[in-house]
């Protein structure tokens, strides 16, 4: 691709309705509709599901995790493999997390300096140093179109000095991390809001990577045992101190209730696990509510999840099959509840679009929610 | 359907080419072109694959079991769903084993009287009965296409004098289920030729299942631990006391080299539980013979497993991916091994037709042994 045919990473608002936003974010490997759900790859392959099906569902981006892959099988080898798009087969854009909430869930020893943070592999217990220069460095060897700076994440609870020293480090991290991505045509560097719960934090954070300058700003930190409501709040107080014209990441967010009432407060993309983690322990999000694939009561149910949706494994399977499957153990019933979650997902993000497109979101979520609670009727 | 409309439960001999044939069974759902590999859906799936992948792969037939849909779901429930086809969703025929060899493999305290079987169940622990005439009951609750007597498995080894109890008790099983079976049209009763691996008892066993008379012959208690040489023997002394003009399937067979090997001495059906298994165990069956993925050698093949192959899985994703999908513990790995696996084995099975087909059966053996010996040219 020549310099002239390279496009600009850019984010185009095209609506709002109320605080809700429609948009597309245009990178190196395609357009992103917000507000977009990017299915979680962790280690280059969203659970359970062909990238094919990942794409029919309406998926325009997916995740990868840098500290998943600097692991196994490692950056270097990965862009000896041609990069990751390549390597696992996806040719629309791939945004990769930094690595800084998984040293903070999943490595056992950990210490973070002002250089660097240090882990043990939860593979095979080898120590490892990640600093904001080298997580850009891996990035930009996955070649990933999103690349997020390294960031310090902590647990809920958590005291106030804490958050404050997480945050400030978060930030001269930020800074070294937009230096070391430089300029990279097509592709995207995001900062990552941190400040917990705290009003005071989440400005001071998000000032102060406005004026670093991304492409993008993620809000960090949240969905961590704070519960939904604390969460909203803070989405709150910090929205108002994003630029406009600069796409909004929610990270690791959420249920399809997260979603819709943290579009309402502005949030353009979301990331989570919980659609495939939930479908492999048999949990399908529908249109009807949350059903329990494992509960007897589905055992003599022939209908399908959703006789409506134009996903196979929501209308062409039946409920007593899918009961079936799962008490039995088997990996298609994890392979069918992780594709339904995914679109179901994806056709809660189009009703989403359409409905700030045509200036109903308010109805929408409503509609949406009132749904959810009434639930499907018994069979 | 109507009566005038139900096709005949059918075999057609189109052509030998030495031992090897070439037929047509016909059933109530559809025709089985032999020598037919029948992938395994134990409990109603082919592990770990969709049954459009299955179908795409050129399977004419896949495998139910009677222990474990009697005990999950349950027969009478299966059918309340409409049988087992509509159940899982698949079109063309399905055979189902009686549970004969599960309830030997699996079932904890077991005990074989003149009646019946009496088992505890492997999932819950709890007693169950089998009774030839129960089993063919429960084959016919499911719906199946072919339906299998139920037999007394012995493992290998085994003294003469148990093998003949055993074949003589599953003569008179054969007897009584054959009563039981009725007349079912478009669909089939097989016989189990028994007997170990001792050709006295199997002559006696085949003439015995000949005088009966049933729709096919197969022959059980095979590929038990006896050896490939052993199993060959043995099916070449039982061979010539088949009925030549119905089908006979080799229960539980086996690699690619047993089924190329059984073939070649007049075998017309298969099913083994290898490929899926292997599959999710990292391990792939293909032209170039075996190849276990997860070994370090692939971290690095940008190759995929068989470019030349229709079936995505074998030529869609290199084996650098798969290698580091199996050694992450990815369902993907599984999934896409499982399917090359099933799709090498139907494309060596479409080999072996058309090879008898224009009677160069012995050069296609050849060729095929020799290719796999080869193996694939180093990276």
């Amino acid at each position: 691709m020549t310099r002239a045919e390279t496009p600009e990473f850019s984010f185009t608002l095209h609506a709002t309705d109320g605080a809700a936003r429609l948009g597309t974010v245009n990178t190196l490997h395609g357009a992103i509709r917000t507000p977009a759900f990017m299915p979680v790859g962790t280690v280059g392959t969203v659970k359970g599901l062909y990238l094919d099906q990942v794409e029919d569902t309406g998926a325009d981006i997916i995740l990868g995790n840098t500290y998943h892959l600097m692991l196994r099988p490692g950056a270097e080898e990965v862009a000896k493999l041609g990069g990751l798009h390549k390597f696992i087969g996806w040719k629309r854009p791939i945004l990769t997390d930094s690595g800084g909430f998984q040293i903070m869930s999943l490595s056992k020893i950990r210490k973070i300096t002002e250089q660097a943070a240090t882990f043990q592999s939860h593979i095979d217990g080898r120590k490892h140093e990640l600093s904001p220069e080298r997580a850009m460095e891996i990035q930009r060897l996955l070649g990933s179109d999103i690349q997020m700076q390294l960031d310090q994440c902590l647990e809920y609870p958590h005291t106030e000095k804490d958050a404050e020293k997480a945050m400030q480090l978060s930030l001269r991290w930020a800074d070294r991390s937009r230096k070391a991505f430089g300029s990279q045509p097509g592709r995207g560097n995001f900062g990552i809001v941190q400040g917990g719960i705290n009003e005071r934090l989440r400005r001071t954070s998000a000032e102060g990577l406005k004026s670093i300058g991304f492409e993008g700003y993620a809000i960090g930190g949240l969905a961590v045992g704070e519960g939904q409501a604390l969460m909203l709040q803070a989405i709150e107080f910090t929205e108002p101190h994003l630029p406009k014209d600069r796409p909004r990441y929610l990270m690791g967010v959420g249920t399809p209730e997260d979603i819709l009432e943290s579009v309402a407060r502005g949030i353009d993309m979301f990331d989570c696990v919980l659609p495939t983690r939930s479908g492999r322990h048999g949990q399908a999000f529908t249109r009807f509510g949350k059903i329990n694939l494992r509960n007897a009561k589905h055992a003599t149910d022939t209908r399908p999840l959703d006789p409506e949706s134009p996903c196979p494994a929501l209308s062409c399977y039946s409920r007593a099959y899918l009961h079936h499957l799962m008490r039995s153990g088997e990996l298609l019933g994890m392979m069918l509840l992780s594709w339904a979650n995914i679109a179901y997902y994806q056709s809660l993000m189009q009703g989403i679009r359409q409905s700030i497109a045509e200036g109903r979101f308010e109805a929408f979520r409503a509609e949406t929610k009132e749904q959810w609670k009434r639930g499907d009727v018994p069979a």
